[in-house]
């Protein structure tokens, strides 16, 4: 069977013919029907992701961390033609969170994540999994179900956003909803896109910035949705002036280290930084009255990675509701369908970014 | 303009022509679409809600607390043509619970509820209202969003058994998700209907009962959502054996009195029993023992009542979801469609619930 | 040496001469200084105990669950000298709660409990334990330590009742402390002193019940602490005239089926009856309408049991509080030790209860 | 009446001689016991807290916000003899949170604080308070309970670290208990000690660190409570070599704007950093990678501030169980007390620190 092959930390993406799995009792097997490319995947193909790995004994590794496919036999609770997504992460058996299900809080680092590091990945026409780590995808939403896996990890983000602020007594409005929280989201590609949506969703007033105008995509976007936009070539402090502090500020950029001193700022009284992107390059700088205006407002800084088996079932919900609410915006999301068979243009999205690129999706079969 | 009129504790109904409402500053006009009748509707015409009553210094109550209107002219945030649904009940003004917008836990009783008691209801041609209590409608489900103010009742349900099972250090599965926790739903009217999907709708595995076997309608809707039935008529004990111990229990029967000591006994270890429908007569009598066994197995017993805001919010993208994975449920729920201008008939399913029923609506404009 | 055997399910209890435990790798020796006696070990040796059952494979169970000693020799964290307290209820090893120390929520109910069901108890001279199971008593409050076994159980019951009350927006009172929340607590057994004491330190305002007037130790608990006392004798209707609604019940009468019509109308709104002793006979009836006020007032009702070792630590730290705040309080806890040495009476005050009796404790050594 | 007297920004302090307040309807006459002296008095009489100020239309200050009085008449439901603490930092009125009680959490920024910005602090012979901002003090602690307002804004910091850290699905250990969790306090000034003995009777392993070696007070109360110390005048590498990573890091140095970078690394999976001390100089920086690493770790930062009511009451219970579990550590602990009447050294004492102080308190009355 066909495979999209890696052997980091070289540089490169090979499309090779591999042996088909062997049946392993009590496991599901699986077609799979997409898998979407993401930016980890293009660290990885152009050898900067520093943790990818083969699984043990083995020189290269089968890419892909997001995909759907269709069970082929009845087995362990599954039937026949169900559609499923595979969870990425698993975990490392020994720590309290994974033995409860939950390795996004892995305290030991031993966790393996399909496709980057220790665990094939699902860019490949076959493939054999524990039911355990499989998720129902509603018939209604299969053409872009692919988007949920990266929706998984912005769902966890903001179900421990929201759980972090259960730290203040009242973090609602007067009517007990989030309408009148004011969201910044920091980056429009596909997590800032994602995430925005997410708080809209939830009821919060969103902004969304880049340093640049919206394209077209973008603008259709933000119009259905009712997203407002700011222009931040020239900083934030047009944004200040205009909108006031914000009570929860999104980085999806992964450039956090250059903003860092004027986006802190635009905090609110108890207002949460959320860091979602991996700043590539910079260096952080802070003043001391910076820092003791973070403490003074009672602010919170969190990391957030990865959404485990419960936040890709809300994904799933939230991906429905989206394509009645906003059906431009889901069809817009899909920025491309690349064949297998199409061998020289896989291997070209998978090295590179298409501009205005949300999620390219490769086709396996139908 | 027409308008729904009762004069509790009398029974009966009328359809009177009232005095057009005067402008409020900072209110916005609405014109209704669609109300929605249920059975707290049919008490207060049958002069059996004994919590009727007019506002204060009137002889009559404008009826009617689910309704979704137009928004007829900008206003306080609003654009003329969204859609909205106003939240039916307002708090106290005093409480604490009742200041931060959350009069779903007033602590002084002194709250009043649209249609119902203290506050006119929404079965009238046109209404103003503070926006804070108006709630936007997503313009791609207005045909069945009248469903939402009952949902919003078992959104905040569902909410509060979620936090309540926070006692528990692990109420999730192995997988972190509920999908290993068994509900049972007793009653399968609108409320039974209602939080079987949103229990579904969170990962819950779901078996819903009735005396009687389900009609078509309920088939279809339980084969298209996956749930589980089954007929109580000889008692629960053939369920016990089948299915074993329930995590959660819903009572949406209306009869909890007559069924007590049958369904309290279903309850597993840290399970928790949700008592939404208020029983009519009877008397609950439990013996020693199965009131050992409840405090031995750390089980919950929590009083259910309205959603508030935030509550309505999440209906609407939970009714956004449904109508892409569900789509013949969601059609099954509006039994009836009744226009204002057929008087009779207005009467007629104000007073009496049809067969099979789950929502009848009357349509005032289009 | 010296152990007090049960056989359940016969009457009586021997003091019966063992083969000294043999050293086990990684497990501490303890030298048991104190054993305390309650009402569960009175239900054994009057073989009314039905859960009550030796180790597998063996005919004879060594009672006692509430203990401190002191360790022998250093070992696993712990050194020579350190007094400790065993915690008495220890896993299943399958569900995730035990998976995660917390065998109070056990699923299975396949775990066991010292001196109670499936593992030897305390009262015996020498012992050997994993040190994961012990807890540090501070020396200062050795004499009455043995406490904190029983406060432990209520500890937990506190903690889980302020979780289950997470589910109501604001529970607190308008300078954020519970001082204007209302404690009722029936019984002024062991179990209700306690609890009294624990709800009077987190600030809640407590009353107590009887169905007599208090006795001459009671009367000085209560002038100390600071509790209000209601005889109950002609029921509570007297007791809501004069205090109003309670916002938390807490049922330690070990009777609840004959007085729960009378005490669940005197809960608030919002409010919460913890049922914490077992009711021994008798049946439980409640009318449809006190039921209906049950739901309409978002009460909630929890079965409590069994505190683990967080609660054991809580407990020392209260116990070192209440020496400082309340010294005759605590003083008079302890009603009467009895040496080891004295078999006669060991045996006597085993089968039966003193009068006043708060907490009994055998000597073992100093 | 004597006062103590500032009028910031100017540098300096004077005992005035003032009129005694006049009696308000409903508040309590309180005479003034015991003042505690603090960095942030010293802060104010230094002209450096630029958020010092006096009440509107006033241009002095009384100083003050640690305080112990004495009740000089029955009122508003407190009795002649009682000993109380005022709680020092007041609500804005607008605020949700303020309006509940909670004005740590104000969102505003308009509230007051005794002694410090817009209200009159407790430094006087007499003074009238409302009953809702009194805390009763247990008697027999009345000798250092003037610690508890300091300790209430470290109570208030770690329930806001715990209620943070329940975003980790499991954060205690595999006994419940955080007996496994480490947690670095930076400082051994008041701060880092009251919040190591906080920690310390939470269950945590406590290490504390200064850039110099304990003296012989701080090691007295580091044996007696049990705290382990490193000395980091090189730097933290050797720690993380000894001990690992910590899963909670306090900071209480009003430095870390200089270790922030080797601080930071010093985090576990799942970490949190709370920063209490107010950084007077300097500039942070942090690598991109070491950003990173506090993403992929899921590590929170977090601004903590301020005790309310509900923590000086628990700061009450914790100082009584130090009192038995501890008793030389609360001894120590308070420094020197200094009579009113000594006015030249009563003087001095505010403006300048003593070598090893941790509380220095002014006695105004017995």
């Amino acid at each position: 069977m066909k495979a999209v092959v890696v052997r980091p930390p070289k540089v490169g993406v090979s499309i090779e013919e591999l042996k088909e799995p062997e049946p392993e009792p009590n496991k599901v097997k699986i077609r799979i029907l997409n898998t979407g490319i993401c930016g980890t995947d293009r660290e990885i193909v152009n050898g900067k992701l520093i943790t990818a790995r083969p699984p043990n004994g083995r020189d290269y590794l089968i890419l892909g961390h997001e995909a759907i496919g269709v069970v082929e036999e009845n087995c362990c609770g599954f039937k026949k033609g169900e559609i499923v997504m595979p969870v990425n992460r698993r975990g490392c058996g020994h720590c309290l969170n994974c033995q409860i299900g939950r390795p996004d809080f892995c305290e030991t680092g031993e966790f393996v994540e399909a496709g980057i590091s220790g665990l094939d990945g699902f860019m490949r026409e076959y493939y054999y999994d524990d039911p355990k780590w499989l998720v129902r995808v509603p018939y209604e939403i299969k053409d872009f179900a692919v988007m949920a896996q990266p929706l998984s990890d912005l769902e966890k983000s903001l179900e421990e956003i929201l759980n972090v602020q259960k730290r203040v007594p009242i973090w609602t409005c007067d009517d007990g909803t989030y309408n009148c929280r004011k969201a910044l989201v920091i980056g429009t590609g596909p997590v800032g896109t994602l995430i925005s949506l997410l708080l809209k969703t939830y009821g919060f007033e969103v902004w969304i910035t880049n340093r640049r105008e919206l394209n077209d995509m973008e603008r259709t976007i933000a119009e259905e949705v009712g997203l407002e936009f700011y222009n931040s070539a020239n900083g934030y402090d047009g944004l200040k002036e205009k909108v006031g502090r914000f009570d929860l500020i999104f980085d999806a950029s992964n450039a956090f280290t250059y903003i860092a001193s004027q986006v802190l700022p635009l905090l609110n009284y108890n207002g949460i930084l959320g860091l979602f992107g991996f700043p590539q390059s910079g260096q952080l700088s802070l003043s001391y009255a910076e820092l003791q205006s973070l403490i003074f407002r009672s602010n919170v800084i969190v990391g957030l990675v990865n959404g485990q088996k419960p936040h890709f079932e809300m994904a799933m919900v939230h991906l429905a509701a989206w394509k009645t609410m906003w059906p431009k915006t889901v069809k817009a999301m899909i920025t491309k369908e690349v064949p297998i068979e199409d061998e020289k243009e896989v291997k070209e999205v998978i090295m590179n970014k298409l501009p205005s690129e949300i999620k390219v999706k490769i086709v396996w079969s139908k």
